[in-house]
């Protein structure tokens, strides 16, 4: 497999993008966001997307022609409303205004409704630790995961991203997780390779778990209450606070109502010590640990990302066929010159 | 066994721990978190904790004559230090710090450094809940959790609890999860049961699962590197940021330095909706999923402890018998006089 230059392919990304109806803005936003998750491996939340993107633009899901813009403003906290703009617009929009209010108040917490697909939400906080900050961010969406009692989805699978600055710039700690067992994405995987999965993943139509991909009509919650219990709160703090509850709306009226996602933003300095090299102690005491058998490394939160991410920045981003296909079958569709490598 | 009445048994722990050094108010407040814990079933954080209280307070690992003071303080931000306090004076206080920055900023951030144990820090955030806001709090200790990777402790149980007011003041929604993968009370249940454990709780001394209770060493993180990285961030959050680090410490110098803090309260009401009807309408529709089979109930978060709670206000609390003979024979030595149905 050939690997595509990072550069070429947001370029590219950004061009499908605006050719299916983002502003230039929008789309170098969505681009940077998509091509950071493929070049850090995590290739679910990258530019396979795109596709999918743009046709919930045609639907109407996606609206480019909204501008996010703040509602509700008092001391630390803000609400903004998405009006269903690109994910990454409005979430960068967030951070933005969540580090802002850190500024003046040592803390920011901005919460923003309507959002649509936020993406690998850890590039948010990753943005706001770049200036220093320590950041927490969360989005919240429709019942795609079993609430732990029941058989059948009662809750999202709502990821949750912690992010602190270090004296490497590019290296924070970066905690990005589901609420879920396992990322959807790999259940997906089993399911092209014909592989069985473990139990603990998911249920069927009749709420039983089961090792059949096939079969699969909801994930699991992460350790069991408390994922789901997780998932359950981040939807309060997401959803509820900012009056626009999507799982109590999905359960009893059913429909896709869409997401919400939240930015908190903490300044380290506003605790007056010297932060980044504490955490930078941290980080070597837990390097040091001795390993558990059969393995040849720890990796710190968000670190097997950061070393994808120089081999991809070095040797391409390889993508896999189907995305290429796809992305090329697009391109043609859309008069839109695919990048050597790619076609 | 015969319960014993919530009332006396609060009177005679705040007796014995004034007995043994705690002020009044220490003493009441203090007994106030135990004895909450022992209604709501969780007795592993309850009166049993009381000897190896007034332990620490001969050994200066609790210092009665601290007095917890705010050191600092930015805009929505402060910090207090607790001066090994006893915990629960010091995370009440924190609570209150944060509900009052609320107040002013829509959002608070209480850190509280040197802290002792804070028992279950679910209590703190029921207490904002029920002043009507919603709120989050984490603490940090000393290595005890395996670091996913390695093979031995790296980092904490470090606990979360977030809570979310509903219609009803009694009832919140009420999150309250450690980062391991089992309560550690388990495991000694099971030792003294002489029990084999599950695999995936905990690790030998060779850092290798082990299903005998007795050869546990330490336990494993909850969903493996989501709980040891979830963990390694509160400690980031409620140590790193108010430069007492606990995890570098203790991994390079040895000892143990003691625990941190962190409540974070949000008032819904600066973001102006009917927060706690919405709350109850997700309460209902979470309640109303189709149950797994088997199962006879879905629990919302903290709903299991509400209902134990109702049944031992009612009943008495059944404390176990071990406990019953070490808090009876610690009041003989401290001259209180033990309640009846206890003695």
């Amino acid at each position: 497999m050939v690997g595509v230059g990072a550069g070429p392919l947001e370029c590219f990304a950004a061009a499908l993008l605006r050719a299916g109806g983002f502003s230039a803005d929008q789309a170098e936003q969505t681009a940077a966001i998509l091509v950071w998750a493929n070049l850090r491996g995590v290739d679910s939340h990258g530019v396979l997307r795109i596709p999918r993107y743009l046709e919930m633009v045609e639907l109407g899901l996606i609206n480019p022609a909204a501008g996010p813009r703040q509602v509700l403003g008092k001391g630390a906290v803000a609400v903004i409303d998405a009006q269903r703009a690109p994910g990454a617009v409005a979430m960068n929009l967030a951070t933005q205004t969540a580090v802002r209010l850190s500024d003046a108040h040592g803390i920011g917490w901005c919460a923003v409704r309507a959002i649509t697909h936020a993406g690998a939400i850890g590039y948010y906080v990753q943005q706001a630790a770049r200036a220093g900050r320590v950041a927490i961010a969360m989005t919240a969406s429709k019942p795609l995961m079993v609430y732990h009692g029941s058989k059948t989805e009662g809750v999202s699978t709502n990821p949750i991203a912690i992010a602190a600055p270090t004296t490497d710039p590019d290296r924070p700690l970066l905690l990005d997780m589901s609420t879920a067992s396992v990322a959807i994405g790999k259940i997906m995987a089993a399911k092209d390779a014909g592989q069985a999965i473990p139990a603990g993943w998911g249920v069927d139509e009749q709420g039983r778990e089961t090792t059949d991909p096939h079969k699969v009509k909801a994930v699991l919650p992460m350790a069991g209450p408390k994922g789901s219990g997780l998932s359950l709160m981040i939807e309060v703090l997401a959803s509820v606070m900012v009056a626009n509850p999507l799982i109590s709306v999905a359960l009893t009226e059913g429909g896709d109502p869409g997401g919400n996602g939240l930015v908190v933003v903490v300044d380290p300095s506003a605790f007056g010590n010297e932060f980044t090299f504490e955490v930078d102690r941290l980080r070597a005491a837990i390097k040091g640990l001795p390993l558990a058998d059969g393995l040849d490394a720890i990796y710190l939160p968000g670190e097997r990302g950061f070393e994808v991410m120089e081999k991809r920045s070095r040797d391409g981003i390889p993508l896999a066929q189907g995305t290429r296909s796809r992305l090329a079958a697009l391109a043609r569709t859309l008069n839109v010159v695919t990048p050597e490598g790619l076609a």
